[in-house]
């Protein structure tokens, strides 16, 4: 086939990486994450004509958990890797993506479809003459895999993956070989935008759904709502916010949930999760009679080791692909429509609206007389640092546990992994949302917070912050190793220790400068109150290092009894 | 089922997690790579009490890469990940493991047994209830597959898993429940060994076989012999060895058997692989008539991309499951006892020698009048510095070709990864290795060679270094980025581009002293020569670090030209 007959009867020819990345751009992605690779770098050629920028990360791991934190505050995003290496080296960031429902696209650049058809023995294979062993491996965390293999498919492949990653906020994956790459396809479809819409309910179904709810609601005498991930990822925060707002019952978050809801609403009750809860909020929460609660993924860490005290004749469960009002299931109805429905339809007046309790963050009153820096303390007094609309990543570990005890002011935005829990996340997450932001073009900080031996396994991230002058204010917390594992087991076991760094010097090592990084050691609460109290501090424009020292031993309140909880399951013998 | 009756009938009972270990450390294991994670803390405490260190890597694709090292040196390796985050973290290494021949076990801490039943929704799983997707994934990459679920079975899981591991020469994985960690197994079997030998040729086929090499050989008027990664991997290198000394034939390595003759013999003749090759190289050996392939593995990076000038109807392959005489293949006939044989009845007097050729370390005639220090000059300069038994570890990139410029002194072992050629690896694998190397008692320097590019993705691990106080010399070429993929495409594409990193300072940021770590930077061939030559270098115990300036746009003539082979490949169209 000659050139031109492949083009023949094609509108407006343009090539396959133009096309796919025109749509990336059309559906919110600016920054596309990912390395280099021999397979990929035709390819990469393409991204500034469709207005993408490089990020040029430092390894595909990092990069991926930075694409997660980019899309959880950009909505979407992408990640290029190279065959076999890049892509396994991303996988479990990929792998946590799908766990925490995130909308990545995954672009492998691989060998030709010639080198592919012949089995050649060429590098980044295992060898066998198999293509397809590393896709095969990649199904299992993505809502759609494709292989772009044919011209003449391709931009529906492109069109249908890209909805699919949006619709189900899930990865997807697209596997592009270096023969493709500039192969022609109908650019006319580029005219009209990818139907990004979920499929509307059933209205009959719908409207039964909701009646069925609203008699429940409105008998109740105790109602309250409960706002957890999947509101976030499956973006229905608008008809939440509304609830809340006409309904004015008591609304909590789980810890995936937190940063779902304005912390200053005055109907705000915390942060719920069972028995690792605050005491008064757990109580407020247990008198309900009905909980709605939204997009629930009750995972261990985000119950306190599956404690809540509820039950599910007391609930009304809405998710993304299905809704349940104590056990009867609608399976098919998705909560957006429901939500919207709930809201118009709701009798303000028949409603038992029983008060909220206040939140506040207890600096003051967790205070103790010792200069050292308490984790009791710490997470408080950072909710009086914080500012509306920062964005707070949490490291898994002992952040992810004390943000429970921060009150968020409004708008910030929580990024935490806590159901996947990969250690090292939050380092490449804060820099894919500091990005993120700044795309958006909001001006945020991104404040994170990282345990000292969690950021070892992705510190190279830095530079990556480094390299786009992000707005990044990093809290290491130097507690001398892996103190969630210490609780889980081993409290002074050598496996739990690591090699103590120069924190500190990380981002000058890794390319800053004294003009453009700003570090401190925190030994204290007084100087910590000090640092947080400075205005230079605060308005900072670039990267900020603080490390914080906390005992070792010192653990918030919820991991421990989480972590107690978790291993008397792990230690359950079979009999 | 009470303890009691549950240890019935077992005669000397011991915990599963104390049999593995034990039986690790019976197959050569001495240092345990890995990190901490909940799911296998219980198990790591069994460590010492086998004999066993934990090498507290700080994170997983390190690990594997550290562990691939190790098992090159040592032979066999462990690696010890948690459930889902950790071994997909891992994955990557591994795949390189399997793809390179080299037994890796993995050993996954996962939830218990009971866990899994009930699809618990915990954390480091997809929430989907399926605790299985991450063994499956691994199957790909491993060649046998164990799960740890029932103690009565488990002694023989092991036992057949660290048997294949060994055999195959490839990576296992093996799942162990929390709940499993305890269980009582049989103990008494820890007296016999696990049988480690190569099931033996039948006799009859395997005397056949070397009949029909022997005529071959006997006839041919200009045989050679040439080594290949699969020898090293598959352990044939004693028979190899006496196969060369007997028959004193002309004897040539690949880029991936680099190492594995002594290259200092008197019938020592060269890297062969095709086009890239030195020319008189490839002239003597393109000469012959027969040559004797011994563990061939020819991927494109080992054979500048394809481009062997010989034919199979004049070749013997030798493989650890087959032979092929030309055409005529032996399923099933192991290369051991054929070249055991071979070595027993080959008639020297028949034999056709034709001379070698003269192999030597080119620095002079490399050298060029400027300062800077170029990749022509650097390798064969660093054949002149190396000393006997010298481990020397290159990475992809441009160390892997330039190595083929090196001649290497007696017992120097290569370590590279070329078919896989994972950027990245070399770090952690120079960590294995010099680990193996001491715990194999052997007083051995690593030198590391590494691009700058390739170095950032890993950098961590030389914290692991400094942690076991490894005495590990690496050259880092700061050349500005990935000139690798510079030849390739995009000589001068931002995406080829890296942040520069106070490189030399990275040891001292992350544990190491002035005193434990020395560091030097090089920028011309001067400064090069005296450190080369400097008698505390040459006899450095610790680590040092030496940042070597070479300009971005040099590489060596074999990389030059793999690449211009393979970008034919990569855009070959599909018509």
């Amino acid at each position: 086939m000659s050139k031109n007959i492949r083009e023949e009867g094609l509108e407006k020819p343009v090539d396959v990486a133009e096309y796919l990345f025109r749509r990336l751009y059309e559906i919110g992605v600016r920054s596309v994450h990912g390395l280099p690779g021999d397979y990929n770098l035709v390819a990469l050629d393409y991204l500034p004509k469709a207005g993408l920028r490089w990020v040029g990360s430092v390894n595909e791991l990092n990069a991926a958990y930075a694409a997660d934190g980019y899309a959880r505050i950009k909505t979407i995003s992408a990640l290029v890797t190279t065959f076999g290496v890049g892509e396994l080296s991303a996988i479990n960031g990929i792998a946590g993506a799908y766990a925490e429902h995130v909308p990545v696209v995954h672009i492998v650049g691989c060998p030709s479809t010639v080198s592919q058809r012949s089995g050649m023995l060429l590098h980044h294979t295992l060898g066998n003459g198999d293509f397809n062993v590393f896709a095969n491996m990649s199904t299992q965390i993505s809502c759609d895999t494709a292989r772009l293999n044919k011209p003449s498919e391709i931009p529906f492949q492109i069109d249908n993956a890209l909805r699919e990653c949006w619709i189900r906020s899930r990865p997807v994956y697209l596997m592009l070989p270096t023969d493709m790459v500039k192969r022609k396809v109908e650019g006319k479809r580029l005219e009209t935008p990818i139907d990004l819409s979920e499929p509307p309910n059933d209205g009959e179904r719908e409207d039964y759904v909701v009646d069925v709810m609203l008699r429940a609601l409105h008998a109740a005498s105790n109602p309250i709502i409960l706002v957890d991930a999947c509101a976030v990822r499956h973006r229905v925060l608008p008809e939440v916010h509304d609830l809340v707002e006409k309904t004015r019952l008591p609304v909590f978050v789980t810890p995936m949930g937190k940063g779902a809801i304005n912390e200053g609403h005055a109907t705000y009750s915390g942060v719920y999760a069972g028995t690792g809860s605050h005491p008064d909020v757990a109580a407020r929460f247990e008198a309900s009679d009905l909980v709605l609660s939204i997009g629930a993924l009750k995972g261990d860490f985000n119950t306190t080791g599956f404690t809540y005290r509820t039950s599910q004749l007391n609930t009304i469960d809405f998710h993304s692909d299905h809704c349940k009002v104590r056990y009867s299931e609608y399976p098919g109805v998705a909560m957006r429509g429901v939500l919207r429905k709930l809201v118009e339809r709701v009798e303000v007046a028949r409603l038992a609206r029983r008060p909220s309790i206040h939140v506040a963050n207890e600096a003051q009153k967790r205070r103790d007389p010792s200069p050292t820096v308490t984790q009791a303390w710490f997470w408080p007094r950072i909710g009086e640092f914080l500012r509306e609309n920062d964005i707070v990543a949490t490291e898994t570990g002992t952040s992810n546990f004390g943000i429970w005890e921060t009150k968020f002011p409004r708008g910030v935005t929580g990024v935490t992994q806590i159901l996947w829990g990969s250690i090292g996340w939050s380092v490449g997450a804060a820099q894919g949302a500091a990005l993120a932001a700044r795309d958006a073009g909001e001006d945020r900080r991104t404040i994170l917070f990282v345990g000292d031996g969690s950021f070892q396994l992705s510190c190279q991230e830095v530079t990556t912050m480094v390299r786009h002058k992000l707005k990044v204010t990093i809290f290491l917390i130097y507690n001398e190793g892996f103190t969630i594992e210490r609780y889980i087991h081993g409290m002074d076991a050598e496996y739990n220790d690591i090699v103590r760094w120069k924190y500190v010097d990380v981002p000058t090592v890794f390319g800053g400068t004294d003009e453009t990084v700003r570090k401190f050691v925190i030994k204290t609460k007084d100087e910590l109150d000090a640092l947080l109290s400075d205005k230079q501090f605060n308005e900072a424009s670039g990267l900020q290092f603080v490390e914080v020292w906390i005992p070792k031993e010192d653990a918030p309140r919820a991991l421990k009894l989480t972590v107690e909880i978790g291993a008397k399951n792990n230690a359950k013998m079979e009999d």
